[in-house]
C-alpha cells in the first residue's frame, strides 16, 4: 500500500516520516535558515532544490517561497501551491517516479536529520489558544467551579484567548520555572517560583492565506486556510493562574513559555485519517449556522497523542520515560475548521503563519488527561516507575509530546516530538 | 520658558508638537516608509537627516536605526541612544543652537504634516492590555458583578491579558462593526452585528530593549524599557464580550480592531509632568516588594485625556464633535513601570516594539469615564448636542481621542489624535 521512496529509511514502518508525510521545517544552514521537508532519517533542503531547478514544475512563486528563511511565504500561497509542491516533492523522492538525474541531484540535497539544528519554522505573528476539548474543560472546570464545570457558552462557541507570541520556543529549549504571585491555602499572597508547573498536550494549526480585516472565513473554506499541524506544549503555572485569571483570563501563568515541535505536518498528509465523530450529544444546542459545515468529508482527524515524562533520577538510572497521557485529536468538541471560522467571524484578520492551538486535548477515559491538573480529579499524584511522585513538574523533569496517525496497512504519519525540560527559576536582571 | 525653534509653527502655544515634544512616527515616503519626528505643523525626515550627516553626533547605530522602515530598531537601542538622538534633534531644530548650514540642510528635510500619509510606526510583535484604572475596574465590575465589583486580586497585581496584534490599525482607519454571538435578555443566542459597540480611551507604551526569556525587569529599571507613549482605542463589542468572556477573558469582543495614534511621545518629553499620586488608599494591601520602587522620582504622569464623539448627522450639519470624556493618566492605580515589571516577572520576554496598553483610563469624577459602558452606571444614554442619544456607537459615529501634558508657563506636550469611524458590518468572504 505504502509509497516507496529511494530514501530507504522512509520505508521503515516505524518512521514518523514516510513519503506520505513530508512535513515542513526550517534548519540552520551555513548561510542561515533554510526550509526543508523530513523524509525518513533525512531532511531535504528545499532552498537547494529550488536553486537546482528541481522544483520548477511547482511554479516560480513556490520556488521563491522555498528560498525564504521561514515558512510564512509558502503558507501565504494557498492550497493549490501547497498541493503542487507536495506533488513535486512526492515525485522527486519516489522510488520509481524520480528520474535517475533527479534522484542524483536530490540526493545531494539530503542531510542526516541527526546533524541538523532545527529552528522555529514560522514567524508567528499572533498565537491563539482555544479550549476545544470538552473533556478537558469539564475536568478542569470541576476543580475551579464544582457546581458548574462547563459554562453556559461552551457548547455554543469555541472558547479561546490570545496567547503570547514572543515566548514560543522550539522543542528542546529549556523551560525556566516562572515566578509569580500566588495565594496560599491560608490566604497569604507571595511572589516566588511556581509550585504548580504543568504541561498541556495540544495540537497547533498554522494559518495559510488568511483573511483581510473586516472580512470573515466561511466554514467550508476554513480548511483552505490551514497549512498544517504541529505539536504544542502550553506550559502552565497553575498557582499563578488560579490567582490572576479573573476577570480577564490567563496571562503570566502561560506567557513564560510555549513549546512547539519543529515539524509542520501538511493537512493533506492527514486526509486518509479523517473521520466523522460528532462530539455533540443529544440535548446539546443546535450548531449555529456559521459554524455548520455543508461538506460531506469528515471534519475530525484520527491522530493519537501521547505525553511522556522522565525525571532527572529516572534518566540517571537509564530508565525509559513513562507515558503519562494517551489521547486522540478526534475527541475535540470543536473541529479545526470551526476554530478558524469562529476566530475570523468578527472580522479579525488571520495572517499567514498565525498559530491557533486547540487547547489541552483530553479524552473521556482515564489516562487521556492532557495535563497534570486534570489528573487531580483522581486525587492521587502520578507515580513514576522509580517511585517518585508528581502532582506537578519538578526541576529536571522532561516532558515529551508525540503524535501520529496510523491504521493497519497504512503508513504512519508522525509529528516528531515536542520536548522540554524544566530548568531553574527565572533570574532577576 | 519654552524652547524656541526656527520652525515657527512649533512656537505656537496651541501646537501639540513644540520643540520639547519631538514625537516619533513613520510616514509613507516615495521610496517606502521613513521615520520622522513632528515639529509644529511639519515633520522632519530622519532618514534624510541621517543620509545628510545631520545625525552623525548621535552615533552610527542611531543613524542606521533612523534609516529603518519602523521604529523597532531605534527602540532596541535603549535609553542612552534615545537621549543622544533627542539631544541632537533638539539642537538641530533650536532657533539659536542650529548653525546656519545645519538649519538649511534640515529645512530641506521638512515636509508639511498635512501632506504626509502616516503609517503604523512600529511592527508590534505582541500587544498586551492591562486593567490599570481602579475607577474603570470598579464601575465595570459593578455591571457584571454588583456584589464584588473589584475582585480580590485587583490591588495585588496589575491585571492584564494578551491582545491581538494583527488587527491594530492606525488612527483614521475605518472600523468595521464586528459580528458575533450574543445572548439576548430572553436567553436567545444569535449571531449578527454587535449592538453594543464601544470605544476605550487608553494610553499605550512601547517597549525598548526588553528582556531575554527567563529573566525579569527590576522595577527601578522598568522605565529604561519604555520608549514612549501613544494613544490607544481598544474598540470593544460589549454584547459579544458578555457572552464569550468566561472563563478565559475577552477574545472576539476586542480582536476585530484596535486603533493607535501615529505619534510616539518619548517618555523623556513627559519628565516635567511627572507627579506623585499614590492611588493606594488606607487599608489597601501592602505593595509586593518586586513592584515597589526605591527611586525618589515620581512615577505618575499628569496627562489630560479626552474623547470626542461626532455622529454622521452632527457632521452633516457642521456641528463640532462633543467631548464625552475628560480624564487624566494620573488616576491609574498601577504605574507604567509596574506594568512592565509585572509583565516580565514570570520570565516572559518583552521585545522592542511590543505594545502595553493601560486599559481604559477613567477617573473618579462623573465625565471621566473612558468608555460608554461605564456611563451606564448613570442609567442614562449620552445625549448629543443635536438631540441624538447614544448608549453605544452607531454606524457613522466617529470617536477622536486626544491627550496632552500642560501646565502654566510650560509647553504643551500633545499626543496628536487617535480617530476612528464606524463602518458597516464585516462582509462574508
Amino acid at each position: 500500500m505504502a509509497l516507496r521512496s529511494w530514501v530507504n529509511s522512509a520505508n521503515n514502518a516505524q518512521t514518523d516520516f514516510p513519503l506520505e508525510n513530508l512535513p515542513y521545517g526550517v534548519f540552520e544552514g551555513e548561510g542561515g535558515p533554510r526550509i526543508v521537508v523530513a523524509i525518513g532519517d533525512r531532511i531535504l533542503d528545499l532552498h537547494g532544490c529550488a536553486d537546482d531547478g528541481l522544483l520548477a514544475d511547482a511554479g516560480e512563486e513556490v520556488e521563491e517561497a522555498c528560498r525564504a528563511a521561514r515558512l510564512n511565504a509558502l503558507m501565504a500561497l494557498g492550497a493549490d501551491a501547497w498541493h503542487a509542491l507536495r506533488g513535486r516533492l512526492t515525485a522527486l523522492l519516489h522510488a520509481e517516479r524520480a528520474s535517475k538525474v533527479e534522484r542524483q541531484h536530490a540526493q545531494a540535497k539530503l542531510i542526516p536529520m541527526k546533524n541538523a539544528r532545527m529552528l522555529l519554522p514560522v514567524e508567528i505573528g499572533d498565537y491563539t489558544d482555544f479550549y476545544a476539548s470538552i473533556h478537558h474543560a469539564t475536568r478542569v472546570g470541576k476543580l475551579f467551579r464544582p457546581d458548574s464545570p462547563l459554562l453556559p457558552n461552551y457548547k455554543y462557541l469555541p472558547i479561546g484567548y490570545h496567547g503570547r507570541s514572543s515566548s514560543i520556543v522550539l522543542s528542546g529549549t529549556e523551560i525556566h520555572r516562572p515566578a509569580g504571585q500566588t495565594k496560599s491555602a491560608n490566604g497569604e499572597i507571595t511572589y516566588g517560583p511556581s509550585q504548580a508547573l504543568d504541561f498541556e498536550l495540544e495540537v497547533g494549526l498554522f494559518i495559510g492565506p488568511g483573511n483581510a480585516q473586516g472580512t470573515t472565513i466561511g466554514i467550508d473554506a476554513a480548511e483552505e486556510h490551514i497549512f498544517g499541524l504541529c505539536l504544542v506544549n502550553d506550559w502552565s503555572a497553575r498557582d499563578l493562574q488560579a490567582w490572576e485569571y479573573q476577570p480577564l483570563g490567563p496571562f503570566l501563568a502561560k506567557s513564560f513559555a510555549t513549546s512547539i515541535s519543529p515539524w509542520v505536518v501538511p493537512l493533506e498528509a492527514l486526509a486518509p485519517y479523517r473521520l466523522s465523530t460528532d462530539q455533540r450529544a443529544a440535548g446539546d444546542p443546535e450548531l449555529m449556522t456559521y459554524l455548520r459545515s455543508r461538506t460531506s468529508h469528515p471534519q475530525a482527524f484520527d491522530v493519537t497523542l501521547e505525553a511522556r515524562l522522565s525525571s532527572r533520577a529516572m534518566r540517571a538510572s537509564g530508565m525509559e520515560p513513562m507515558r503519562i497521557c494517551h489521547g486522540n485529536l478526534r475527541h475535540l468538541y470543536w473541529t479545526l475548521a470551526q476554530l478558524v471560522t469562529h476566530h475570523a467571524s468578527n472580522g479579525c484578520n488571520l495572517r499567514p503563519g498565525d498559530l491557533l492551538a486547540t487547547g489541552t486535548v483530553s479524552g473521556p477515559e482515564d489516562g487521556s488527561e492532557g495535563c497534570l491538573l486534570e489528573k487531580r480529579h483522581r486525587n492521587e499524584p502520578v507515580c513514576l516507575p522509580n517511585g517518585e511522585m508528581r502532582a506537578f513538574l519538578e526541576d529536571g523533569d522532561e516532558v515529551v509530546l508525540t503524535a501520529y496517525a496510523h491504521r493497519d496497512g497504512m503508513p504512519r504519519i508522525g509529528f516528531g516530538a515536542c520536548a522540554g525540560r524544566i530548568g531553574g527559576a527565572a533570574d532577576a536582571e
